[in-house]
């Protein structure tokens, strides 16, 4: 079960990082070990080409990681992504981004994830994600 | 030389990416493989701690990288990211962001850079990125 | 179906790629779009610890990537890494590595794979790899 | 000043890890805050193409981190690399590599470095590695 509901992580983001609210990011599940976001698809998240700029689904999958460490761990003000790589994969189209995200390991101090990019309108993924997340030490 | 004025590159991207716009981010510099960008600092930028989010980060990270390789090859409407990578390293305080990216390798199909980031109120760089871009084949 | 047999890959990475020998590298299946190759231990593998080095797994991963692609594409030469990502998750004890391999996208010049490692002693994985390969033109 | 000397470190991993050995890597400089490998070429070392073997080069990136962080803490024996990314540049031909590594950041917890990889027959870097250390609570 996630230490975290999905109303409280939601709040939790919507107050403390405006990108999420600019990005229209959605929290739709949270599991012990996984996460689904969902980034409604706005104007602002083009780039030449017409798809979506890839800060944005950057954005979704630090969301996405953010959901699962705290899933697992609580809310836990100073956990912070130390790095992150994306391979982007196919071109999204002008449409929602669904985000899954999993936990591949949670240590004591470091936990890594990965989250694999849909688009609403396509069946293989749009881009993948690792990132690192480092865990304040807790008594 | 540069292939792209710095004005040529900035116009370009106000018109073709909103998140620029969004994130305040400004061109300083084209040289022929390396270009200097600024991230003028607001408050739609920051997450957790009094920090800035680390999706502005990797959006200022990602356009420098886009004027280093539209600097040396000209605006080449179809040079897309393939991957991005990125370390975070010290917390930069609320204020502006610097970015100084440089080219590693400029290949017929591809492109490899780095970028460091700065804080304009810290002496050490605050992230680090690699990042690689897909040059479609020229005439 | 794969394009190259278990036996051909075998004898392609034996020939062309003494590490393979020397690290002890064995194909078991390739798939189209998946391969499992397994690393059997042995005392050079060893680093501080009484754990595996990392550079043996990165081998192991690149070698999986290797059989995935060619997998799919056939024997091209000229395939080769482009970039490569490792996420260490936990030190695997002195035995075999499992390493499972899939595509994630397989384009006309990219192809992006990842490869999760395993010990055969533990159930949670060792290690997480992203992979990118350059495919050279085909006719 | 370094907190361990060139032969100490080069005794550290002759003892401690068989691949250094393999690979033929020798310290040349360990300063505060960086360091320069060599790995000597020899057979074993190739691949298809003519070049060398890309997990060649992790192991001499690796090692070379390994020289940054050590050189800056002192011999740690529990310090361990937790991610590493390579992106691969222009092949290396049949010759000694050498690794210039230096620190991005040494935190309590958690070291970031970098690592340009050059032919001793190219004017131009060969490979450019970033990696994670993991080090150890200290008193």
């Amino acid at each position: 079960m996630s230490q975290l509901s999905v109303d409280a992580f939601q709040t939790l983001i919507d107050n403390e990082l405006p990108l999420v609210r600019l990005f229209g990011i959605r929290t739709q599940e949270i599991g012990h070990g996984n996460a689904t976001l969902r980034m409604h698809f706005n104007p602002d998240l083009i780039r030449p080409g017409g798809t979506i700029a890839g800060p944005a689904l950057m954005a979704l999958a630090d969301a996405t990681l953010y959901a699962v460490v705290l899933g697992m761990i609580g809310h836990v003000e100073l956990a912070v992504t130390t790095s992150l790589n994306i391979n982007f994969l196919r071109k999204p189209p002008q449409a929602d981004v669904l985000a899954e995200g999993r936990i591949l390991k949670l240590g004591k101090r470091l936990a890594v994830g990965e989250v694999m990019l849909y688009s609403a309108e396509l069946d293989e993924p749009v881009a993948h994600v690792t990132g690192t997340y480092s865990i304040p030490p807790r008594d």
